[in-house]
């Protein structure tokens, strides 16, 4: 039972993980619980949305033994306390063949300041939070598709991939201030073009200015391919160019980078332009946990 | 985004069903739909709640096709559109090797109404609705493990399995009247014992009292294996003896059968009475759906 704070507005979202397709069978569960809850507070997030509380489902495969329930749950406990999102209840089954994890979570939000996707005007700029590819280049570094010979930057895209940050201050900073928001899960460019379709807008992207790491650089992967990589769960957002003073100060405040990568426009589609202005968009712009 | 009604409680809950292991492979699409609803609704029901909204987290395995999504979306229209619940949201992921699905449901309560399976007392009456084992005998029949000669006895038993009823009405008209609830989803005596731990309570229950339908009465299932059957997704609760005559006007006015079936006592435990007094409790009580 809960009692909803007085005149505020609910915001509800829900994911569902599954041991091999979005998560590695053998990453440590306190990560695989830290990312089912950042999956879904990062979609808080893009709404401009405050975490209240969290619902588990867990589906229990052959794996989902006591050696990994007990650090999974202090994971969970850990990342409820961290991001003040109390697990309110839940449900949890076995037989399955793989471990399937659900997680609903609850947001709330002053009435009608909830960011939607939808928001955005021709002439507004884009703009992204934090850098774009590193998780995708941790998931191919833990499948033994790229080297990283620097620790550090191994270690970060590693983190990127599995206890990714969701962006809750910003998401509350971006509340009359964005037109439109969305947290960054399917890559970079599939997002962006879904941004603009719902705000009934063109969408051009920049290449040159996505922000990457410096273990990104390092890598040496293409700045194409890292923006068409997925689970990034950074804030990618529209917001007129009269806002582009307050997005600054926002953050610094934060302490979070935050990069105006490209514009909408009167129109449909999305455009990847490079530094000489030529057309660049790939044919596959993201990735889709369907497969 | 949804605004709560004012001056309300939220109450939530959360179930989860995989195919093979709720329902089997070929039940009816639109059925496992309906019982997806119903076994959360039941849950909402047991609180005093009504319906808000629900999300869907869908899980898909390899028989989760064209053919079997278009029946189980309309199912989920029904069920939606039935209950007064509409589906809000939700996730749909792939490549697992059996369908897995995750309900929210939302309900709201005016504040303090919310039933609970804790606040039984010492001398409360215990009712249960409906009848008991028709869902267990239905799973029974679908398997091949029992014969019900008459059609229509078949029919009811596999409709109680498929397609239960949620006993929203009766958790509404419940409130103030009952000291304790919950929904019977494991078993009658499993559930019994449940609710009398949580209220700090012995239970005794009188085995001859248990409700049974005619088509269970045909098969000749004891009434024993029928009361530690599962599925059967009737309120099971408490009340002063003093809320006798206002729980015979409920069932009469939602024209649902209502049985008193026991009491709770000082103490602890489940006892199960035949028509002589003698103690018959059985070693297994119930059914854990964990297997």
């Amino acid at each position: 039972v809960l009692t909803p704070a007085l005149g505020r507005e609910l915001v509800l979202t829900k994911d569902l993980l599954a041991e091999g397709v979005h998560y590695l069978a053998d990453d440590p569960p306190d990560t695989v619980a830290a990312k089912l809850f950042a999956v879904n507070l990062s979609d808080l997030a893009a709404m401009g949305a405050r975490p209240v509380g969290a619902l588990l489902g867990l589906g229990m495969g052959p794996r989902c033994d006591r050696a990994w329930l007990e650090p999974f749950t202090a994971g969970l406990r850990a990342a409820a306390g961290r991001f003040a999102c109390p697990l309110l209840g839940g449900d949890t089954i076995g037989g399955l063949e793989r471990t399937v994890l659900s997680l609903t979570a609850l947001g709330d939000v002053p009435p009608g300041a909830a960011l939607s996707r939808g928001g955005g005007r021709p002439g507004d700029e884009l703009w992204v939070s934090g850098a774009i590819g590193d998780a995708a280049l941790g998931l191919a570094l833990l499948r033994g598709g790229v080297a990283l010979p620097d620790p550090a930057h191994a270690e970060r895209v590693v983190a990127a991939y599995r206890t990714p940050e969701p962006r809750i201050a910003l998401g509350l900073a971006l509340r009359g201030v964005a037109t439109a928001a969305m947290d960054v899960s399917d890559g970079l460019l599939l997002d962006a073009a879904r941004l603009a379709e719902a705000s009934g807008c063109a969408v051009e992207i920049a290449l040159s200015a996505v922000p990457v790491s410096r273990a990104a650089e390092a890598a040496g992967t293409l700045r194409l391919e890292l923006a068409a990589g997925g689970d990034d769960y950074e804030l990618l957002f529209a917001a007129s160019p009269h806002s582009r003073t307050a997005i600054e100060r926002i953050g610094r405040r934060l302490k979070l980078r935050l990069t105006h990568i490209g514009s909408l426009r009167a129109g449909a589609g999305l455009s990847v332009l490079n530094a000489d202005g030529r057309d660049v968009t790939p044919a596959r712009l993201g990735f889709e946990h369907r497969g």
